[in-house]
């Protein structure tokens, strides 16, 4: 997501000193007897791979519960549960990350080698992810079991955790059926993986953590969600976009989906633009890694102007998503939901 | 652990029915918008994980619930129930054994291919792992979110599983320290692993379990939690003596320790035990691959029968327990734990 305003970097310090608070907590949890080379390993793998990315998904808590709050002062206690929260997502976030890249191979994340690829790290890495997992639990534990909301913030982090894996699943297997018969990826299929592995986690997930602090009863707020759900489609097919088309230094990553066989919007709507003649090229060079293959994939794309495609797709969901936006009875809902929409709108990163 | 008794193919078949009802369940979760190829790919990765193993931490959580309510017949949701909560910690147990076999790189585990080694599988088994861990708290939510001990199981799945891959993780980086000295494998750094690795998953949480289902609260029976601690080192104990001095036909494997330069018992005593000449065979041949490494370790604990002293550990242990039970005030949990000693007492397998 794009970065946020003038404020940015005060938000991200406070937010930051949150993160100290946490990861001390943590590696002095009495659940465990810490020796010094665990205490030490744990300190290592959180700073590597837990608060080095954008943050906003952690910051969008505290964003929300503000405007929730409706311009009210927040009291220190509730800056620091509500940034607790957000840290709790970042970590969520984390966990996802440590293994997917486990899963996918791959080389490099926010700049730095895969935490995996790292020396002596190797396949520890998957037990660090569990341990990444784990720190969830024992932050809500700590700073959340007296309050009212307790078991429903635990029921919410296992319900997204449980969509984002499933939807992980639909976008692994769908890989394998997709090599044998690249016309199985559809527009259904592409939603349906990217509302699972994404959308909830990364959408849904600030807003009913704000929600829930603010005392809200999450069942009322299905319209909310539904929005969110939407956007973040919105967000994936633009990290889709922005994964062929987008800059390298502003992404911070050198996309490979197509050697890589996605189940990416681009190659769905390729399928839909495509003349016979075109849909054989298609066939033929995509999801193989050497490099001409992918520039016939990608001057294929320029053929039938996805960049056209793209830029109809996002006008459209702007629109789309500003009235549903309008039609929220609530105006502090709608400034949580619109601040949100206007931090992914174009994105370049 | 051992068999139970005359009765257990009966428990076993009943058992084996909640584990369909539940799989059924799992397979329909609304939370999820299902496709074919995902019902399929989980059923079979359910079944090829779950229910192939003993299932004695399962099956005990409905022993024990039957001997805490000291004969009185338990209605059909109470067995039920009981063994949903068995089940969940047969899915703790599988989602633990799938990732450890990739850390691993384990060849076979209860005489089949290792998951992750199963082609078309591979990698996708670390999101599987993830997915078992994931149906947990669906099991849960479904059959308990209105009891008022949910909050306490949701606690007590999450604080077992936090325990059980920080004990991983310190199994994990010992190795690597290890590698380097082996003088640093000490009866305290083996303590504190198969603690934390083994026996909250294996001993506590079916007995925690259970005392939750009849109405107990769990921190008023820190006594017992301390019991089944002790007894878990104990049976890990055994584990590390059946890998080298078990009969792998009744074991199900070849144990790998000595190759694999592991904190084992064995290992841990074999140092106190040796004179400096047999050190330096032990420094010099330990971790290795090579048979002939093997062999001459093996010889060693030979030479410095390791095995009379395991058989004298297991004696004091198994005399240290019976005090401890017979010193607990109620006969019921007095039954509960001796069960429990009596399946693992001079296990062969």
């Amino acid at each position: 997501m794009a970065n946020l305003n003038g404020t940015t970097s005060d938000l991200r310090t406070e937010f930051l000193k949150v993160y100290s608070v946490l990861k001390s907590e943590l590696l002095n949890d009495p659940a465990f007897e810490w020796t010094d080379g665990s205490r030490q390993w744990v300190e290592r793998m959180l700073d590597y791979n837990v608060p080095g990315g954008k943050l906003n998904r952690g910051l969008s808590v505290v964003d929300s519960y503000k405007l929730l709050k409706e311009g009210k002062d927040l009291t220190e206690e509730e800056v620091f549960l509500a940034s607790a929260l957000g840290w709790c997502i970042e970590w969520l976030q984390a966990y996802f990350l440590v293994l997917d890249d486990i899963m996918d191979g791959s080389h490099t994340r926010r700049g730095q080698p895969c935490w995996f690829r790292v020396p002596k790290v190797g396949m520890i890495a998957v037990n660090d992810g569990i341990i990444l997992r784990n720190h969830i639990p024992r932050i809500l534990k700590k700073h959340f079991r007296t309050k009212p909301y307790y078991v429903d913030l635990l029921d919410l982090f296992n319900e997204v955790e449980f969509q984002t894996a499933s939807g992980q699943m639909i976008d692994l297997i769908t890989t394998i059926e997709g090599e044998k018969d690249l016309s199985k990826y559809s527009l259904p299929l592409h939603r349906r993986i990217v509302q699972y592995k994404t959308a909830y986690y990364s959408f849904y997930i600030p807003v009913a953590c704000a929600l829930l602090m603010a005392g809200e009863d999450l069942e009322k707020h299905t319209g909310v969600k539904d929005v969110l759900i939407d956007m973040g489609i919105y967000f994936q097919v633009q990290d889709d976009y922005l994964d062929c088309f987008g800059e390298p230094e502003k992404i911070g990553k050198i996309g490979t989906d197509i050697e890589d066989f996605k189940c990416s919007w681009l190659v769905v709507k390729a399928l839909e633009h495509c003349n016979e003649e075109q849909k054989k090229i298609l066939f033929e060079h995509y999801g193989k890694e050497d490099p001409a293959d992918v520039a016939k994939i990608k001057a294929l794309y320029n053929d039938i102007n996805l960049q056209g495609v793209f830029n109809d797709y996002e006008s459209k969901s702007y629109e789309r998503l500003t009235k549903s936006i309008e039609a929220h009875p609530s105006k502090a809902v709608q400034a949580v939901l619109k601040s949100f929409l206007g931090k992914i709108y174009k994105r370049q990163k």
